[in-house]
């Protein structure tokens, strides 16, 4: 199955720093990726900052038949991924995926949660 | 009236295990499918799952002119959908729907909710 | 200026019946209409529900150069729309609109939001 | 990399007025914009009301291979945007950007968050 599209964006991106609950209720972002398709996806994402050149590639594979739920505040090579700061994200793959973005925002007494799917370029 | 697409793509699922309150405020999450036309739309999920082989289909169908909106800690058939793990779906009709993702979460003391249009693919 | 589509799709509706604020922190229901042209939109919404035709028109003008936010808990002709109920609506204009939908949830201390830009059909 | 679209419509629009926590959890609206391209991104905000004539432009630059989260709360120029009140946007730019809207709302004891990708017209 074909399904997706190769170039995706997440314009928004922030990690909260504190959070109240253990794991997995600790802040956090993920970029949802579903990989429909029956050969493997090569990803590639770059991150964007308001004040310094983007720093990537980070490469991730999403096997065929498969979803991958990527949290950003996992991401460590090239670079982690800075805290209680603004990013953006280009995510591109070899093979069409679907890409959604969601955050879990725990810094105070109740969890806060937002979604949406990313932009398909 | 022909609204909507016949393929849709929900890339995030996770249905969080606890909840504070009382039905409707258990924790779940939701596939709202709008179909405004006038013959019966006959639709197969299918899920998928980090590390193992999709499971599906399940079956359902929205009648014209109605709207369902229907609850993945329901689908039974064929098997029921893990909570506390990462999951994502495809959605398939055979007459054009319209499709949005809802989650309602309430571990914590105060509930929290996202939704997005699906992709439509 | 032209900007939008004439036809826009919300497939999720649910206005909690509860809240613990004041207005404007009643659990309620938007949809968020821009009308960046310099024509008046006559706009219709037709609500849809899980087991009974549907009902409309309901019929609101978005002004030239102007955004209405309509509050769905507040349509009364022709019938007000159930609580604690599921539906979705279909929103058609004579001129180009830009469509978002979002719902505040305040049935537990803390307030829940959450939006989507709707489907353009 | 030429990424996007140049015109973009946000129908949601609501700052609330108060908040109970210090910066950054005061509450806000943020456009999240995506400059992937290799030229300054020129960028322009028109807001639009209930009831009055649209007020602007408000002008931003994107830096070439930058993100710029723009907060609504603190445009200035040609007129701040008022709190507790309905308006939309339109943002135009020069070279092809992303833009995604967020809301963190902290009126309540816990804050509440939304996201979408916004209308690209």
């Amino acid at each position: 199955m074909t399904l997706g599209r190769t170039r995706w964006a997440i314009a928004e991106g922030w990690i909260p720093s504190g959070g109240t609950g253990p794991e997995p209720l600790q802040s956090h972002e993920t970029a949802c990726m579903l990989n429909a398709g029956d050969a493997d996806a090569h990803v590639e994402l770059t991150l964007y900052f308001p004040d310094r050149e983007p720093v990537g590639p980070y490469r991730v594979v999403v096997p065929a038949r498969r979803t991958l739920h990527l949290r950003f505040d996992r991401l460590e090579d090239p670079a982690p991924v800075p805290r209680d700061a603004p990013y953006a994200s280009v995510i591109t793959s070899d093979v069409p995926i679907v890409v959604q973005h969601t955050r879990l925002d725990s810094r105070q007494a109740a969890n806060a949660i937002m979604t949406t799917v990313a932009w398909a370029g």
